[in-house]
């Protein structure tokens, strides 16, 4: 099936300078990359879907952080799904599919190390780097193990439009809870409250008064805050939320392009009088379980329990401009970059 | 024994006004009070010790909280040690002692409910109002429940000088943690170190970089913060908090006395990146388990393996006083003011 690269040239986004604040275009460049060639041990790969997430803005800061930043000059690495276009690894037979934390490139090569397989035939293979993969496995153990849902329990989930936040919400609904849903425009609203399924959703930028919208969705006040934006919007929550409510930590992308600590409110002081909890946690945390998740979340979404939505930006080198559309509220369900159709292909 | 209250007048401490920040003496009156009579399945009682705690700060505000906020008019109630004087409840006999939330008063009579039989062979009866009491449990059940320390872990304690963490930092040693005291004057630190155990203390009001000071004194972070204190002493330990670290939120004295929310840091990034789970709690939270709490500090602390100490105030007038001084970093160990000595009077 490979045919060799023969003189088709990689290219590769590059990692061409820090973020001050919000990220730009000029944080990236495309250019071409050397042709890899598997040693004895390897895999040469063809990107064919790569995925864009809030998180991979922490890499772009300098410091120290629970992953390493990424490097000037390095191609900037995320959540990619290849196939395998040579192999000289027993576990990764050509034509095979395979998902990993691999370079924004068309083509690499691995080692295996971190590589997973993809079974085309349980779904399309982008979904793992959806519901069946990292935002997947992030809403299902942020919810279930750092959120503990029970049934008839109210929970509220913010960036509820988003990858991980539109499968929390609808988990939280099979577990029994009523779900409401906070995002960033009515098309967003309309998608988690009419196709989701959610029971009621709130467009923050046309709502005057959150404290009170949130009231009025949440007649029984908050039990749990699957919080993945932060800042004023987790004040308003923090003040509906209950006794031993639980404020799930996921993501604070309000907080991610700031230079320095945004000033707001001591509020543990409420904390205390709740007993209540806010726990941080990072996928990896759950890493042993992964297959766990990956087979509840695999039965959900095959029986048409959970629903996904899919924003597909077109060509390697729209990969920026899908990632920092993250920031400005445009994407709607999983942001996913399309690099190469293997249906389309001579190879294919 | 109980010979009658004859013409001995009684005495209440009044919630005069609500405080506007930190509490005055204004806040309270002492006047006299009826001279109570126990109906059939009352008993009189006659205070022998109270107990003046910084949680109380929170009943002096008008809004609804986890406990409800003091009656104007009314006599100000706490922890509170007293002897049965006159018994007409089968299970108080007369001449023993109990503990209970009652009034701060010299007499009150109660019904029995909620009051709880202390044992003068035990320990003396005020410790029931300290580490065999709401303080110990407190500890108690926030170091292990909350904060479920390991052996080796590093536990750093603000306000370590005062009841409840006094009581943690020697019980985080005994678990076989690194045990840092935050407080605010030298002979407090030389207390905790010299005399409770503690491997380390900081002088917060001598230290000019608090960050620094805590990073030398705890050279592999900080596994557990238990806090009393929060604000900006909360901030420097977040920054110095390991993954998957825990912040035990047990009190917030540096908050109580503002009008409205400080303005602080929003830190919950940092508690993603660190898998960090904040929690907080109130010691009737454990209500089913006190029972257990007070056998395992009564233990420790006939063993010797707990210390503990008592700052004495005497007489029912000078409540207000002990309790204010609970804010200007007076007090060292537990502040109690001792009503009544048994032992001095005729009928003991």
């Amino acid at each position: 099936m490979f045919q060799g690269m023969g003189n088709q040239a990689n290219r590769q986004i590059i990692f061409n300078q820090h973020p001050e604040g919000w990220p730009e275009r000029e944080c990236f460049r495309l250019e071409p990359g050397d042709s890899p060639e598997p040693k004895e041990g390897e895999v040469l790969l063809r990107t064919t879907w790569l995925s864009v997430d809030p998180y991979m803005r922490g890499r772009m800061n300098p410091g120290p952080s629970y992953i390493p930043p990424f490097e000037l000059g390095q191609p900037i690495e995320g959540g990619v799904v290849a196939r395998v276009e040579q192999s000289r690894h027993a576990s990764f037979p050509e034509g095979t599919f395979v998902q990993g934390m691999l370079p924004w490139a068309d083509y690499s090569v691995s080692d295996g190390v971190g590589l997973y397989p993809v079974d085309p035939s349980l779904a399309p293979v982008q979904r793992f780097l959806g519901v069946l993969g990292m935002p997947g496995l992030t809403a299902w153990f942020g919810l279930m193990e750092i959120g503990k849902p029970q049934p008839g329990e109210t929970v509220v989930v913010s960036g509820a439009a988003g990858a991980v936040g539109s499968l929390a919400g609808q988990l939280a609904r099979q577990q029994g809870c009523r779900v409401v849903g906070i995002a960033g425009s009515e098309e967003k609203v309309n998608w988690i409250v009419n196709e989701l399924g959610f029971d009621a959703g709130i467009n923050y930028k046309a709502t005057p008064d959150l404290l009170e919208a949130l009231r009025a969705a949440c007649p029984k006040g908050v039990d749990i805050h699957f919080d993945n934006v932060g800042g004023s919007i987790a004040d308003a929550l923090l003040l509906c939320l209950n006794r031993k409510g639980r404020i799930v930590l996921c993501g604070q992308i309000s907080q991610y392009n700031l230079t320095e600590f945004e000033q707001g409110p001591r509020s543990d002081l409420l904390l205390v009088g709740k007993s209540a909890r806010k726990e941080g946690f990072i996928v990896t945390d759950f890493q042993d379980r992964f297959h766990e998740g990956v087979a509840q979340l695999g039965k959900l979404h095959a029986s048409g329990s959970i629903r996904v939505r899919e924003q597909v930006w077109d060509g390697l080198e729209r990969a920026p401009d899908a990632f920092l559309g993250l920031f400005r509220g445009e994407n709607l369900g999983k942001a996913l970059v399309r690099v190469w159709h293997p249906d389309q292909s001579p190879t294919g």
